[in-house]
C-alpha cells in the first residue's frame, strides 16, 4: 500500500557505466516532445516526434525550448542527446529518474534535476517526478516524467507578452524552477492542514487511527526532506556561483527561489518537531486514559470486595454463629456496609480520585 | 482555534514572477502612510494618501521616513514602489507576508524583512506581524501589517531631542530595529513566567490539562524559533558586512542588537529543552500515579481474595463437614481470617508498599 | 548469533608498527592472483602463484591489473607489496580487514580502502568485506576478502569492447568502484523491501518478534552507516583532489559515483529514522494493547462485583431477614440486577468505553 | 520557589538606546569602589565614595585596579564611566546584568563580561552573578554584583608578592579570570558529588522525589550550559585575536584558562547525558516495579478466582445435587482445590512468575 | 562504588596560577625515573632518582628517553622540569592528572597529553591514567600516573633492533603514542564483547539487572567518549600541523594513527546507538511483558467472574427460588456455565488473546 521507499536501480548493477536504462515506474503514454522556438518578433510552437529530422536555421537571439513529458524512452532520450549534444552521464541521469536533486556544470551547459511536488488530497499522499532541465546559450532543455500543467501558465507568457525578461535562456529555466518550486507551498499548506486537523482530532479524541496517521505524516516528511534539502543546495549554487549562462539580473531572482526553498526546509522541519510533539502527546494521552480506566477498575474492586467479604462471612454454615440469631444482626451489617462504602468514598474523594 | 501553521500562497502558484499579489490575513482597515522629513532645524510630519501625488524639493542632510501601517493593498505598495524606486522582487516581498526573515542588497538600498512579536496573555499566544525596512541614503522606508505602538518612542524622540545621530538614516533604521527586538524579551518573558507557572503546577499537581498546556507552549517556541533563526543572521549579516549605508558608529550598536538577538535564541532554546523535560517529568507522574493506583487495586485484591475465599469455602451446602458443628470453628475461623490479613499487611509492609 | 560488532585486532597490540599480521576472519581457501594485461591490441590473462617470479617487460600505453581474492596470506601480501613497491603501511592496512574507509596519497601511488557489500536474504544481514585497490600509472592492484562476481562484469568489458576509456588506470578504477557501489543499491533494496514488510506487519498486528526485527534493522543501520560516512568522504576526495594519476574525463564520472554515495547515505538516514518512527508506534501500539484488555477486565469487573455482592447480600443466614420470605422478592432482585447492568453498560457506552 | 529562568528587561523596552537602567535584582547594600594602585615600588589601596572626585597623577608604568562590588546604581556606574571614558554601550551593559558572555572591542580598551558561578549546598543551585571586566593599558576595571572573596587570593598575592607578571594590566585581567573559572570547577564539583549521590539512590530505591530531584539538576545543567557556552567563546576569542592589549605571554596562560573552560563544557555535557539516562533508568523501574505489582495481583487472582468459584458452585441451594450428601465429598473438593492451587503454582513456576 | 565523575581540583582554587599542585588520585608509590640514551652505536638505561644530579654529555645524534612512572610529587616534577627547561604551566599541567588531551606548541617542544585506557574485566570499568609527553629535538619525556607495560615493547624495540626510524625523536613519540593507542582497541574489543553478551540476554531473557548494566555502559561509553574526542583532535593536529619537529615520513605513521583514533571514536558512536536501541527495546519487553500478565488476569477474571456470579445467585436464600427445586436445575446450571466459559474461550481465541 505504501509507496516504494527505494525505486529499483538493482538492474543496473553490473552494467556498464553509460547504459541507458530507464529507472522508475514503467508508463503506457507515449513520450511527447515539443518545440517552442522564440524571439522578440513571434513564437513557433510544435510537436514533433523524432528529435533526430527536427531541423531548424539556427538563429542568433533566438532561444528553443525542448519540452518533453516521459522519459521511459531510452531511445528517445539518446536521440535527443545526441542532437543536442549532451555528455552520456546526462543522459544516463535523465533516465534515472530515482536522482538525487543536483546541478552539474558541463562544457556549454548546466544540467539541473530535481523533483516536483503533487498532493494528492486523497490518497493524502505527496507524489513526486523528476524533472531535468538542461540550460545553454540557445535552447532550454526540460524533461518531466508524466504530463502535468505546471508549466502551462509559463508557456502562456511566452504567447502572450513579449516580455523582454524571457529572451534569455536563464530567465526561462528561472521561470521553470519558479513555476515547479511554486507547487511545494501548494503541496506543504494541504499537508500542513492535515496535520493542523490530525492536532485537533489528537487533543479532542485520540484514536488508534489517529497513530497510524502521525506514522503516515511523519514518513511523508522524511520522503519531503529528503526532496527539499539537496533542492537547497541546488539553488544556492545557481545563485552564487558566478556561471556566464546566468546573468546578474536573473541571478537576483535565482537568490528569490533560493529564499522559498530555505523556507520550505523550515516548514518541513517545523512539521516534523510539531508531529514528533504530537507522537509524545498521543502517547501521554493513552497513559492517562490506561489511569483512568485503572482508577475505575480500583475503585470498583476496593469498594465491593470487602462487602462481599462481609456477606461471605454471614454466608458460612457454622451452627454457632450466634450474630445469625439476633434479630437487629441483618439491618445492623447492612448499615455497617454502607458505613464501609462510605468512608472508603470519602478515601478516594480526598485522595483526588473520584 | 490554533493559529495556522502556513500561511496559503498557493494563489500565487503559477502567477508571473513579479506579480503584486497581497499573501497574508485580510484586513479592512485602510492602510495609512505618514511622511517624516527631518534634518538638524526641525521636522514635518504629515499623513498622506497618494504617495505618487507627494513632492517635496529633495534636500541634503535631510532625512525622509515613510512609515506605512497595512500592507494588503497592492496598488498602494506598487505606487510607493515606483516612487521609490524600488525593484519588483522588494515590492514582492513587502506584500508576501509571510517572509523568512532576511536583508537583501540592492543597488543604492538594503531591503529588511522581519517578524515583530506580540504576546497576547489572553490568548496565550505570540502574534507576529511582518516589518519590511528599506534604507537609502535619503530615506527610509517602514512597513508593518497592523497600526501598533511600537515606534511611538522612535518618533517622540525625533521630536524632542535634536540627537546628532538620529540625523543619519542608518541610524533611525537602527532605532526601528532596536524598538521591534526589545519586544522580543517582553514577548518572552511574559512566556517564561507562564512556562514556570506551568513548572510548579506539573512537579504540585499535573492534571492532563497540563499536558496540553506544555504542547501549547511547544507549539509557540517552534514558532519563535523559526521567527529569531533568521533574525540572527539578518542582524548578523548587517553588523558584520562593511556596507557603505552603514557608518562604523551604527555597526556597533547593531552589535548591541545582535547580541540580544542571540540571547534571545539561548532563551528559546533553554525554554524549549525545559518543556521537553516537563513532557518528561509528566510522563513519569503519569505512571507513578498508576503504579500507586495498581498497588491499590492489588493491595486491597490480595487481602480480601483469599478471606472471601475462606469465608466461600464454609458456606459450601455439604452435608458432612465436621467443623461446621464444632461450636469454637467461627471463631477460629475468624482468627485465622485477621491472621491471614496481618500476614499480608506485614508482608506488604516489608516490600515497602504501604 | 548476531554478527561481531568488533573484529579482534589486540593481537597487534603491543606489535611493533610495520609488522604484517592478518586481522578478520581466518578463511581455508588459498588466494589466487589473477595478473591481467592489456593494450589496444590485445589482452593476456592469467592466474600466478608467487609475485616475485612474474616478469613481464614494462610497455608503455599497456594497463596490468593485478587482482587477489584473499589477503589472509601475509607473505603473499608482503611478496605483492615489494613487487609494485608499496608502503609498509599500505602492505598493514592491506591485512587489517577491519580498515575505515580512506584515500591516501603516497608517492607514485594512490592506495584506496573501502568495503563492499552484500545482502544475504537468508539471515537477512549484510556482509561486508574489504576493498583494497591501488592505482598508479601504470597498474591496477584490487584485494578483496573472498571470492566473488562483482567484478565479473569488468573483466567482460575488457575482453570484448576495446573502450578507449579502460585504457587508463584512473578508468579501470573507476569501473571498479562504480561495480562496488552498485552493489550498495542492491543491498539497500532488499533491505528496504524488508523494513517496508515489517511496517506493514507493524500497522496490522504487531508482534514481540516485531520489536527484536526492528532491532535488528536498526543495528544494520549502524553497521552500514558506519561503511558508508566514510566511503562518501573517499569518493568526495578522489572527484575533488586534482590528482595527476586521475583525468579530468574520469572525475567526471567519479562526481557520479560519489553523488550514488550521498544518495544511499540519504537513504540509509531515511531508513533509520523511519525504524525510529516504527519503534514509537510500536510502542504506542503495546499501550494502546494493554489499555483495551484493561478496559475489558474493567468492564467485566464492573459489571460483576456489584452483581455478586447482591448475591452475596441475600446468600447471609440470617434469621430475621424479612426479604427472604416475600414472595416477589426473588424476581425483584433479578430485575434489579438486570437494571444494575444495563445501567452499567449505557455508563460504559457514555463514556465511550465499548 | 524555583528561580527565575528570565530576568525582567521588559522596563527597558521603548526607551532610548543608552538609556542607563540597571536591570536585575534590585539591592539594599551600598555599592563599594576600591582602588588599588601599583608599581613595582608599592601599592596604595583605598576605598571611594565618587569616583569624579578620585584625582591622581597619571604615572607610567603604574597600574590602576577599580573594583566594584554592586552595580545597581546608574549613577554610580555613569560616573565611573565619565571618569574612565568608556562607550555609552559599555554602561548600559554593566547595568543590564542578563547579558550574554562577549568580548567586545573599542578603541583603546577591551570590554569582557561573563558570569562567575557560586553553588549553594543548602538550596542545591547555583547563583551566578555579572562580571564586568575593562581591559586598558592603563587600568582594569572589574565590576561584580555582590560582594564576595572570589577575588581576595588575587588582591593578596599584590601586597605580598612584587610579580614582575602582575606588572602589566593583561596579567591582572587573567588573574582575575582565572580566579572566576576556578570557582566553576568548585560548582561543578558539588554538583557532580550530587548527581552521583542520586544516582546510587536511583539504582537502590528510587522515589518520586528522585524524579524532580533529576529535574531540578537539568534545569541546573541548562542553566550553565548557557553561562559556559559563551565563556568559551570569549577566552577563545581572547587568546586567538591577536589584540595590542595582550602580550604573547598572557596568551599563553589564556590558552590555559580557555582550555579549562572548553573541560568544563565537557562536564557539563557529559553530566546532561548522564541525567537523560538516569531519567530513562527510573522510567524504566517505574515500569518494573509496576510489573513485580501486577505479577502479585494476577497471581493472587488466578489462585483464588477458580478456589472460590468452586465453593460458590457448592453453596448453591438446588435441592437436587446429589454430591452434597456424599460424605467423602467435602474432602475431595478440598483435595480438588489443592490440586488446582498447586498446578497453578507449577504453571507460574515454570513461567518464571514466581 | 561508581568511579567519581569529576576529580577534585577544588583545592586549586584561588591559588596563583603555577603553583605546583597535584590533581589526582594520591599513591603510595615511589615514583621512578628511567632514563634511556641511545645512538646507532648503542644504548645506555639507568634508573636515578634526582634528576637535577644527572649529568650528561650532550651528544649530536643521541636520543635520550626520560621516563616516569608516578607524577603525585609535585617537587620531582618541578625538578625535571627545571632540567628539562619546560615552561612553568607544562609542569602544571602534568601534575593536574584532570586534564582534556591536547597538543601545545611551546618553543623547542611541544608538549602532548592525553589518556591511556585499561579495560578491568573484574570490575567491568576502564580505567584510565594520564599520560604526558614532551617532544624536543634532543630528548623525549614520558610520564604516566601508574607503572604499567604499555611501553614495553617500544623498550624491547630499542635494545634489540638497531631501526634506524626510531633514531629520532619524533619516531620514538610515534611509537609511543601508537603503543597507547592500540590499547584503546584492546579496551574497546572487551567492552564491545560484553555488550553483545548483554544483547544476547537482553533479547532472551531481560532482568532488571539488565538495565543497570545498560546504565553502566552507557556511562562508560561518555567516559570514553569524553577521552577519545579531544585526542582525535590531538592526532590530527599532530598529524596537519607543519612542525619542524616532526619528520614528513613520521607525519605519514601519524596518519596512520590517527585513522585509528576516527575508527574508535567511530566504534564508541556505534556501541552508543546499539546500548540506546537496546534500551528501548528493554523498556518494550517490559511493556510487552506486562500486556501479557495483564492479558492473563483478565482472562482469569473474565472466565470466573460470571461464573461465581451464577453461582451466587442460586446460593441466595430466598423462600420462593422456583428453579432451586427443579431436578434437572443443577445440571442445567453446570451446562450453562460450561457454555458461558466455552464461549468467552472461544471470544478471546477470536480475538488472538490465547
Amino acid at each position: 500500500m505504501a509507496r516504494k521507499l527505494i525505486v529499483k536501480r538493482s538492474k543496473k548493477a553490473g552494467a556498464d557505466p553509460g547504459t541507458l536504462i530507464h529507472i522508475g515506474r514503467p508508463s503506457d503514454l507515449s513520450p511527447t516532445i515539443r518545440v517552442i522556438r522564440y524571439d522578440r518578433d513571434g513564437l513557433s510552437d510544435q510537436c514533433i516526434d523524432d528529435p533526430a529530422q527536427y531541423v531548424a536555421a539556427p538563429c542568433a537571439d533566438q532561444v528553443t525550448w525542448w519540452h518533453v513529458d516521459g522519459v521511459h524512452r531510452p531511445d528517445l532520450v539518446e536521440a535527443l542527446g545526441q542532437k543536442l549534444q549532451l555528455h552520456p552521464l546526462v543522459m544516463e541521469d535523465i533516465l534515472n529518474t530515482d536522482q538525487r536533486p543536483k546541478v552539474e556544470d558541463y562544457e556549454g551547459y548546466l544540467y539541473i534535476v530535481f523533483r516536483m511536488l503533487r498532493y494528492d488530497p486523497d490518497s493524502q499522499q505527496t507524489d513526486s517526478e523528476q524533472l531535468s532541465l538542461v540550460l545553454s546559450q540557445q535552447f532550454v532543455l526540460s524533461m518531466q516524467e508524466y504530463p502535468g500543467s505546471v508549466f502551462d501558465g509559463v508557456r502562456k507568457r511566452l504567447i502572450n507578452v513579449h516580455k523582454q525578461r524571457l529572451m534569455r535562456t536563464d530567465a526561462l529555466v528561472y521561470a521553470l524552477i519558479d513555476a515547479a518550486v511554486d507547487h511545494y507551498f501548494v503541496a506543504l499548506e494541504q499537508i500542513g492542514d492535515q496535520i493542523e486537523h490530525l492536532e485537533d482530532e489528537l487533543l479532542a479524541r485520540p484514536t488508534p487511527a489517529t497513530l497510524s496517521r502521525i506514522h503516515h505524516f511523519k514518513r511523508e516528511m522524511l520522503m519531503l526532506r529528503k526532496s527539499v534539502w539537496p533542492l537547497r543546495e541546488v539553488l544556492g549554487r545557481l545563485w552564487r556561483d558566478e556561471n556566464p549562462l546566468i546573468s546578474a539580473e536573473t541571478r537576483l531572482f535565482l537568490r528569490d527561489v533560493f529564499d522559498h526553498s530555505v523556507h520550505i526546509m523550515d516548514t518541513i522541519d517545523t512539521l516534523r518537531e510539531l508531529l514528533a510533539s504530537m507522537l509524545d502527546i498521543y502517547q501521554s494521552s493513552v497513559s492517562i486514559h490506561l489511569n483512568e480506566v485503572m482508577k475505575m477498575l480500583t475503585l470498583i474492586a476496593t469498594l465491593f470486595m470487602p462487602l462481599t467479604f462481609i456477606a461471605g462471612v454471614y454466608g458460612m454454615n457454622f451452627a454457632f454463629m450466634p450474630e445469625l440469631s439476633w434479630p437487629w444482626a441483618y439491618p445492623a451489617v447492612l448499615v455497617l456496609m454502607l458505613a464501609i462504602a462510605l468512608g472508603l468514598v470519602a478515601f478516594f474523594w480526598k485522595r483526588h480520585w473520584l
